[in-house]
């Protein structure tokens, strides 16, 4: 298959931020083969795709998912202990193949319409988030989650190991799908694993790590209280900060712990709109990438952050870095875009495949449609996708050379059916919410 | 005209927040004759919009904006000095009339698409604003800015009030459009001359002032060295804290400015990206709401906000009110609704006409349709509108009976002529940003 993608504003993303205006990029199989401006080459049998001036740019990376948990997108919104009044109740009752599946299908769906094209997940039943990625034509890492929680997938962390060990023989080779094996946090899987999980790693170094890290104020303590230290510090000493690492959130860090970061080269995905809804905090982006730490950008899941988009992310993750140095000129809008796409990919070890558009590179590219009038006028490319764009303005979106989405149609999977799926569920968790609620003798406790 | 909305979730925002599943909504003339749930009343002669599940809700109020301004959208994103580097003298040097007709029909243009039926404006050439708002068909508060640092429409206090005096003259008794006076802020309008548009207020106790307020620390220091006091209290001194002050911004507050305010009953508008954009701080929102302090949501001008709709604003003001109490509970999403809606109106003093959906009131309505994925599962109706739903889910605004969108067609607007006359003076503005780089001998300051 042979595209050619004429009249476009190319937002390549490479190292130069070269910027193709009147731009073309040549589309052969699976790979960039070409691109630039001006006259674009002849290419005979190739399909002619002209974008009317839109922008052509990498497919993003929602570098950090539960893509099994869009069935439970805004549930006890605003409740403060809805985590252990309704979500882990529910998903020691539901979660099952089946609900991953549908969520993830869920999940995979608003990704697509919203110009993701990679997505690093972690939850349970992962082999199934693997088949909806594969059927639906993303580019992901599918992480299976150990955690001591009595888990809906595993008892013990043998069962575990098991899970992961099926996950990683499933999909070795896969061209799109990548197996990732995901401790859920260094207090809920506990030193002594994650340094299990740190010699497992030392023999699959192809095998990315992900893991919540420095979330939340209780995990500080848990570390402080158990070990005597800071959480970064009992994870590196179970051996676990290692290059592979994806670490997601990490909000409560002190300078030590970002140097310590750095110096055995994590990686970290920020998650603001989640961070911020929770009322958690914000985490300190421009340090971390001043230290030399690649930040990608990750939904979380639409628990927690509602859209799986990215642009939903942007005016967030900006305005936290703004906020946090008072001043209008940290993290400027092209290193947002920088850290959905190339420095995303770099987090996710995917930098050499896909985050940028550059000869040779997979075909991983969305079109976006400045017709809407909020756009305009245009002074800044950047500017105008960190805090213009939309889901809505994404029109086009290719994984590898195929197309996911033409023209607004998904391609490869049922709009309809995928919905309907996810709200049926829906229908039995909102059963058991009442349930819950009634059995606690509270009328109305959400707002 | 008679219209009778049927088969829609109406999410009403009176008192008592009545929602009706199955719900309709019979429009007669310019006011909202009925409303219900069940089988709709028989209405001969009546247009029927079947909605399809569709929300039927208030339009929304943007409570303070610079309609103007949108030509200036993203200028200079991210550079520090930009305010005086470009922005203001870019306005000495360019707005007029023709631009501020221009900008602000790219706003009005904006507001119907993104489901905003009130706006509550601020700028200069204000009569310009009134025209583009009535033929727009917008329900306005149109505010001529009065202020000391040479603005481009009077060039001194008497010729600002011959201004102010001429657009109240010109909307005396329009059914939409009402005139309104704007010092600046206290700084830039100063101790005397506040006093004087306090006794000119106290003759037009029905012209709204609205003005920013303790927007930055600079006007902080310039209070406390000028006047030895808080900027509230010397706004108060002046006697401008009055009932129909609408006060944007209240970033740098103080629990005894937040007392005043109070107790003189003023109104608020917070802009949470705005200042979120220009690290600025975080409206003590939750604190003010408590201390009976209506807030209504601004989107601020463009230059400042990017997008004019109250969607992009519902996360950044959710999360912010969150972040400040360290907890997922303050600010429900009902309450950001609430703004958005009813109480944006009352901070406007409009609410007897405006902002809910109840019998007899303003038939300002609009129509969201939910077929987006990323709205489901919805648990919770309001969650659903704060943080999944986008400008593009609005498919109709009705402002007093008539449709200014019918099923995303802008009904009173040219779309293409509008952005086309906006971007005309977008590459006027780009020529004088190069003169002014190069003046500054700075090759590229921008990032």
């Amino acid at each position: 298959m042979s595209v050619l993608f004429t009249n476009a504003l190319v937002v390549t993303m490479d190292d130069a931020l070269t910027v193709h205006e009147n731009g073309w990029v040549h589309v052969e199989g699976t790979t960039i083969a070409a691109l630039g401006s001006g006259t674009p080459p002849e290419v005979p049998g190739a399909e002619i795709v002209d974008c009317g001036g839109d922008i052509v740019m990498p497919g993003m990376v929602n570098a950090h998912c539960h893509m099994g948990m869009s069935v439970f997108r805004g549930l006890g919104e605003d409740v403060d202990d809805r985590l252990y009044r309704y979500i882990l109740p529910l998903e020691r009752k539901f979660v099952s193949a089946e609900m991953v599946r549908v969520g993830s299908a869920l999940s995979a769906l608003e990704m697509i319409q919203g110009g993701i094209t990679t997505v690093a997940d972690m939850y349970y039943f992962e082999t199934e988030v693997g088949d909806v990625c594969d059927k639906a034509g993303l580019r992901a890492i599918v992480g299976q989650t150990l955690a001591d929680f009595d888990p809906p997938d595993h008892r013990n962390f043998d069962e575990g190991f098991a899970r992961v060990e099926e996950l990683v023989d499933r999909f070795a080779g896969h061209p799109l799908v990548m197996p990732s094996i995901a401790p859920h946090a260094p207090y809920s899987t506990g030193r002594e694993t994650m340094a299990r999980i740190a010699l497992w790693s030392a023999d699959h170094p192809d095998v990315p790590v992900q893991m919540h890290l420095a979330e939340s104020s209780l995990e500080v303590k848990w570390a402080l209280d158990t070990h005597g230290k800071s959480t970064v510090a009992v994870t590196a000493e179970a051996g676990l900060l290692r290059p592979n690492l994806i670490c997601a959130h990490c909000l409560q860090l002190d300078d030590a712990d970002i140097r310590m970061m750095s110096e055995h080269q994590v990686c970290v995905v920020t998650n603001p709109r989640s961070n911020g809804k929770a009322g958690r905090g914000i985490a300190p982006v421009e340090k971390m990438r001043n230290a030399g730490l690649p930040v990608g950008i990750g939904s979380d899941g639409a628990m927690s952050g509602n859209t799986l988009d990215l642009f939903s992310q942007f005016a967030p993750v900006s305005m936290f870095a703004k906020l946090f140095a008072g001043s209008r000129k940290p993290l400027p809008a092209v290193d947002v875009i920088r850290m959905a796409t190339i420095e995303g990919a770099r987090t996710l070890s995917l930098n050499l495949k896909t985050g940028s558009l550059e000869k040779g590179k997979q075909a991983d590219l969305i079109r976006i449609s400045l017709a809407a009038p909020r756009f305009h006028p245009i002074y800044d490319p950047y500017s105008a996708l960190v805090f213009a764009a939309m889901p809505s303005d994404v029109t086009d979106t290719m994984v590898a050379g195929r197309w996911l989405m033409r023209e607004r149609k998904v391609q490869t999977l049922d709009v309809g059916k995928t919905v309907a799926d996810a709200n049926q569920i829906a229908r039995q968790f909102k059963a058991e919410m009442d349930r819950i609620d009634r059995q606690a003798g509270v009328e109305e406790v959400r707002p």
